[in-house]
Formats: C-alpha cells, structure tokens, sequence
C-alpha cells in the first residue's frame, strides 16, 4: 500500500482538506509548517501532527512536500527547504511546474473551490497532476486515486488555462448569484426561491453545451425586457454588469465572443 | 378532481413543457394558438388537440385561457380575446397583472430555465402565482400543485424583481459557463474538466450564503494572478468581463456593491 511521510506546507483552504483527506487515506502527515502560527496549530490539532513557523525548522525527513501556500509564495519556500532528492510540489492552478526548482518537482491541483467551512468531496475534485520526472507522475496519480479523485495529466500551459476558465465557470457564477441575492433582499425574498433554477442551469451543463441552453432577454433579443431591467437597476455596478453581459449575449450569433 | 378545459395561447418553450404537463395531470388542452402556423401544429401534434393560427378563432369555450407568448404580444391577445368571465393568465415574469384587462385575470410564472430540447422537471420548477380575485388564486395554487410544483404568491412589483434575479443567477451564470468553454476549446480540453466545479458552486448555494462561499484570485485580492489572467485574455470581451467583475468582487468588503 502506498503511504507516505508528508510535510503541509501552509495552513489554508487547500491545506486544510488535502492533509485531512490524505491521512484519512493512510498517508502520514509528517509536520505542518504556516508562516503565521495560528493556522498552524490549528491545522495541526486537525492533524494531530508536528508544527512549526520557521522555514529552518521543517522537516528534512518526509517523502513529499505539498506547498500550499498563496501562489506569490512557492518560489521562495521551495528554494528555502533543506531537502536531499524528495518530490517537491505546489497545488497552484497558475504557477509553473518550474517555480519549484527542485530535480523531483510537481503540480497537484485540486479544481474544485474549497472553503475551510465546507466539507470537501475529493471524489468529486478533478486533480491536475504534472511532474518532471515520469515516476513521479505515477506517484501522484496513485495519490490522487486514493482520495478518489479522477486524475488529469494537464502541462503548466494548459494548467492556466484551466485556471482562467475556473474563474468564470465558478467565482463568476457565484458572484452571479451573490447579486442575485442583493436584488432579492431588498424586496425581503429569500435566494431560496432561484435554488431550483440555479441547480437546472448548471444540471444541463453535463448534458449540453451551454450555448445550446442559453435562455433569457439577452438571447432571445428581447430589447423590452432589457430596457425594463436596465431601468429598474437604475446606474451603479449592478447596471453596468447586467448591461456589458447582455451585450455579449446579444453578439453571440453575430460573431465569436 | 380539478379538471379544466384550457386554451393555450404561444408554441415556444413555455408553452411546449405546461401543454403537456397540465395534460399529463389530467387536465384537457382544448386549443393550441400561435401565430405563426408551424409551432402551432407542431405543438398540436404533441398534445393531440385543434389549433389555430387566427386569434378570432380561439375557442370561447374554454375555462382557462394561458398566454404563454413573447411579453410583448400579451397585452393585444387579451384584448382580442372573446371572452365572458373566464380566467385569462399570461406566464411572464416581468408584466403587469394588469396588462390582462379581463376582470378574471392572473399570472401563472415558472421560475425556471425551459428549452424545448430539455425535459421539463415541475417539481423542480416554483410558480409565481398572482390573481385579482381570491377565488382565482387557489385555482392557480391547485393547478401548480397538480404539477408537483412549490407555489408562490408574488406580487407584480417582487415578480419583476425576482425576473431581474433570475437573470443573473440564470441567465448570466450559464453565460460564464460559455466562456469558459470557449477558453478550454482553444486548447481542445472538454468543458467536462470543470463539472465538478460547476455542480459544487451551484449546490454551496443550498446551504450557504453566496457571499460566505466566494473564493478565487478576486475574493482573496490576489492581484498577481489577476494580472496573469488579464495577459492572458489580452484585450476583447472575455478581458473586459473579467476585468469588470474582479474589480467588483475585490469592493465587496469595501461597500455594498
């Protein structure tokens, strides 16, 4: 059975779940280390494991470091650790494989949005996984089958990409409903009542290309409705998103976006 | 049992999924009209009942008269319409009760995403309910309820503003979705990479407030990232989207939007 000795390298959303994931999987967190202390006790009672705050202090003895740490970070915390031929890899959607300069380096990158708040599903969190050394890809893709996660094989360029369209697929659409919500509290309706709705028009996306499901004023130019909305949203930021997505809607079958 | 004999006035989306699921539960479609004659046949051949495309010729027979056109078409319909004091209903989220003048009028609104293509699930499907006479309004409940539905009383003013909401949380979410294809496709990587992604972001929404679960590069003001992805989306619509929603998301906890 693969088990490994595994050093948490931050103490955020992503640290948060993957350590917890791995050792209910049988793999053994080593030492959790976080630049401020609390996070790290925290995480580590989580763990019931080893902690520390200085870069010196992490261990030179596990088989794998997992950097989870805010991207802008990777490069300097791979270069400080003190580490002999371990694999070295960040959970980054946007950063280079190379950031981490390491012989052993790779990527292991959970697409899904993670919150401490939320319970995650690793069975249903895609990882993309890319490594400089091929046995180190069949590493990671084991690791990853254990959390019962499907398993990518995604180059640091397309890795991006990846990252750029997560962003609309997901913090978009949940700023989406984030209005939603604002719009509805004011007349005391609660969010509760588009749930169904919002459930449907994701649901159709794992039967249909978006395009092809796209309802609404913007789609059927329905320049009335518009006009009404645009009203009723009178200026502000609210107007000014409705009206530069509606546009886009309205070009779709005059041309590519 | 409730069973009326009901005239349906459109063959669009709407139109298409009530005809049948009001027959499926019982109820007689007596009448099919539109205006142009193809979607009127068609929609006849699916509920086996007459139709026409003449508004002089629509049934003056009939218990329930359901307006199921463009918003726009509503208002000369009921007009036209040559009736005594039967129940006259339009479907649309942004018109006015009163856009219908009969003295038996209401508004029978699905709050849901419908496309011909795509199975209709009522009981996924809430209804906006809204009559001038009381009696009329639990005939509408009674009808919804039939369906499966979850039932609403919505007044024209909160209808309208749920219609607003809904286009964000609908409409504009699923817009995101197409950009994201369209981003993933020029590196010919399937939208289905991000399913797992786009079903959780929907189903936090069931049990958390939007706000409380937003994540990405914006929320967490990552503006390194950012920058990368606007590099990426150089100019054009996909950058100015992004651009406008990141600085707008990145004033959440600055002041209201």
């Amino acid at each position: 059975m693969l088990q490994l000795k595994i050093v948490i390298i931050g103490a955020g959303n992503v640290a948060w779940h993957l350590g917890k994931g791995l050792q209910d999987k049988g793999q053994i967190i080593h030492q959790v280390y976080n630049r401020s202390i609390d996070p790290a006790i925290s995480l580590s009672k989580r763990l019931q494991c080893d902690y520390t705050n200085k870069i010196k202090d992490i261990s030179t003895k596990a088989d794998l470091y997992i950097i989870a740490t805010k991207d802008s970070a990777i490069k300097k915390i791979s270069e400080s650790l003190n580490i002999n031929n371990q694999l070295v890899v960040h959970t980054s959607g946007i950063e280079d494989i190379n950031t981490i300069k390491h012989n052993r380096n790779g990527v292991f990158y959970p697409l899904q949005t993670i919150s401490k708040k939320r319970k995650l599903d690793f069975k249903n969190t895609p990882f993309c996984i890319e490594t400089s050394r091929s046995k180190d890809l069949s590493l990671l893709s084991s690791l990853a089958k254990l959390l019962g996660s499907k398993v990518y094989n995604i180059n640091t360029h397309q890795r991006k990409v990846i990252h750029v369209a997560a962003v609309f697929a997901c913090n978009f659409s949940n700023y989406m409903y984030m209005i939603s919500e604002e719009i509805l509290s004011k007349e005391k309706i609660p969010l509760e009542i588009l749930n169904p709705l919002i459930q449907e028009t994701a649901n159709k996306i794992n039967n249909h290309k978006p395009k092809d499901v796209q309802t609404g004023p913007a789609m059927r130019k329905d320049i009335y409705s518009i006009k009404k909305h645009l009203e009723y949203l009178k200026e502000g930021n609210k107007h000014d998103i409705y009206k530069l997505i509606t546009e886009n809607i309205i070009a779709i079958n005059k041309h590519e976006l």
